[in-house]
């Protein structure tokens, strides 16, 4: 139980060597485990090793129909894949635990999917089901929290114990690691995207009004510029043309080099994060914001002025660091592989993980 | 540790009786204990027994002069009181420990109140103070905070996991209990009276502008009746007169009976409620919202408005139930003494609690 991602570092002696272990199975914890993320677009997975390198890696896209059959039928296969790859050029061990990220309001404690929104599955036993499929102890996570994880392991949170680590790509979902753990609140933990910073603003796919994720997404930047910039379409210097391929990184530059659709899109963007951070940072005491995703790919763009209009908005609060996500795109299988080990360090041979 | 209030509740089985026990020293675990509540106007404090009985109590102003040392010398003088009269009227056993309880910004953990607002302190060490000047192991937990151990353990948050303990008093605080822990956040977790609902509004006392706790304490609903009413104090159906000893109780009261100046405050208070509610959920993922504190006593007539529109906001998020809290104004001093009865379980005899 010490050592799942989930829960603060151990802080005691490293384990003990057990001088019964037999040289020819390697203890658990230096086995390599593999690491899945189920994005709505790819299945990124890998194979990582205790030292946290990266080993065979496969990336494939998410099969169109997205019910959860047949989707983790395709993990399965990219498993067996990589375990095949593994076995025959890997001298370091057989892999020995699986760790599965997917998004939606997942209950890691039960290892269930209670819904994952882009996929359409509800009340899926995803660990039970993969456990079964692969033999192999099995450890499910949310996306954005098992990314969190790895950023909170490995990353820019590294030292933190109160931190609030934000994803800003398709949608917007936070980590919040509280008092050395990552909340997890049956699975609906951290749901900062769909905090109401504009009352009455554009409807978000959730159903409300005026969500964070309808100004401040990577999506919603590129859509509200878009729609600006063809609204000055007749403007031969206008950048809306070929808009449809542009990214919220972009938009960033255009806004940089003065476009005024851009940089009011990209205030917007700022504000609204800064509002959100302000009540996050109020409620629950974060010594620390951590900016990734698409959003983040700006840099100081973002952080500066999010970080100014944050602190501004602060009175008695704690005031935080706010900083750039140290982890890339790799962050989700990461994060799930280190929570794949957590599962292993946890099973009891021959049993299914918890 | 296990038995700290602010830990998940003992699973397991229950201590084993040790053979060696002297019968003439009780086990810790049931000596009496004393909790002090501090307030910005009065000082409560009580002996409480392990099974939950409040035995002598005491409650008398707090110093005009609020510095540390003037109060601190009169909880020591309200502790001495108290060990006296246990001494002479209980047979229950010697006082084992104390718990205190102050307004701010208390880092349980450290013994320190960082920033104690209504009293101006900084950075007092209270836990080591208090606990060098009663010879007694002492542990020092935040107001809000104490009162919802109180509730968590003993009300009507007992089942829950993930509850928003939210107190509408003077100003308003939250406890929040997440996957079944207490956050503290160094300190600085729960602060729900300053998320900001209304940009631009009043000016909080905390500095910033449109605060929750400017529309919804019972404070901000007694002077914003007021004022309502003065406006119309030419009208002599008014209830203005006599405000200045108005409660949120009476203001829920006139509203009901169809005082429009009431109803208008009532409804803004509501609302504002609601939404940060809504925004506490989407965060935290609570299943349970309890409200508690001086508008809490107006009932369902508070409560079933602010579960209709919150539940009407949320659309993915968990949709909590709304209670009123069980507990009194002694959840506090019980808060409190739930704490001393950790730090006494925590405490190596001759050492000061952690």
């Amino acid at each position: 139980m010490t050592n799942s991602p989930l829960e603060p570092a151990p802080s005691a002696e490293p384990p003990q060597p057990d001088p019964n272990a037999q040289p020819a199975e390697p203890a658990p914890d230096s086995a390599p485990v593999i690491g899945v993320d189920v994005g709505g677009t790819l299945i990124k997975a890998a194979v990582v090793y205790a030292d946290g390198q990266v080993g065979a890696r496969v990336e494939e896209p998410t099969p169109p129909a997205r019910d959860a059959d047949t989707v983790l039928s395709a993990v399965v296969s990219v498993v067996a894949g990589l375990l095949e790859r593994t076995r025959n050029e890997e001298p370091r061990g057989d892999v020995a635990a699986l760790g599965v990220a997917v998004p939606g309001i997942i209950d890691e404690q039960r290892g269930v999917a209670v819904v994952a929104a882009n996929l359409g599955w509800r009340d899926t036993p995803v660990r039970t089901l993969l456990s079964e499929a692969t033999g192999l102890p099995v450890a499910l996570g949310h996306d954005v929290r098992s990314a969190c994880v790895a950023e909170w392991r490995l990353g820019a949170a590294r030292e933190s114990d109160d931190a609030l680590l934000v994803t800003l790509g398709t949608g917007i979902g936070a980590g919040v690691v509280s008092d050395g753990r990552l909340l997890v609140g049956g699975g609906y933990a951290g749901q900062l995207g769909h905090v109401v910073v504009d009352p009455g603003g554009t409807q978000c796919t959730c159903g409300q009004y005026g969500c964070l994720a309808t100004l401040a997404s990577a999506t919603a930047v590129v859509r509200r510029y878009a729609e600006r910039a063809s609204q000055t379409a007749g403007d031969p210097g206008s950048a809306a043309n070929g808009s449809a391929e542009l990214t919220a990184r972009d938009v960033a530059r255009l806004a940089r080099t003065g476009d005024p659709a851009a940089a009011a899109v990209w205030d917007d963007a700022v504000t609204a994060l800064a509002d959100a951070l302000a009540t996050a940072v109020t409620v629950f005491g974060s010594e620390l914001v951590v900016l990734g995703g698409g959003l983040a790919l700006a840099g100081d763009q973002l952080v500066d002025p999010v970080r100014d209009r944050l602190l501004a908005r602060l009175t008695f609060q704690r005031h935080p660091r706010v900083v750039r996500a140290a982890m890339g795109a790799e962050s989700g299988v990461l994060g799930a592989a280190l929570l794949g080990r957590a599962a292993l360090l946890d099973a009891v041979p021959g049993e299914t993980a918890r």
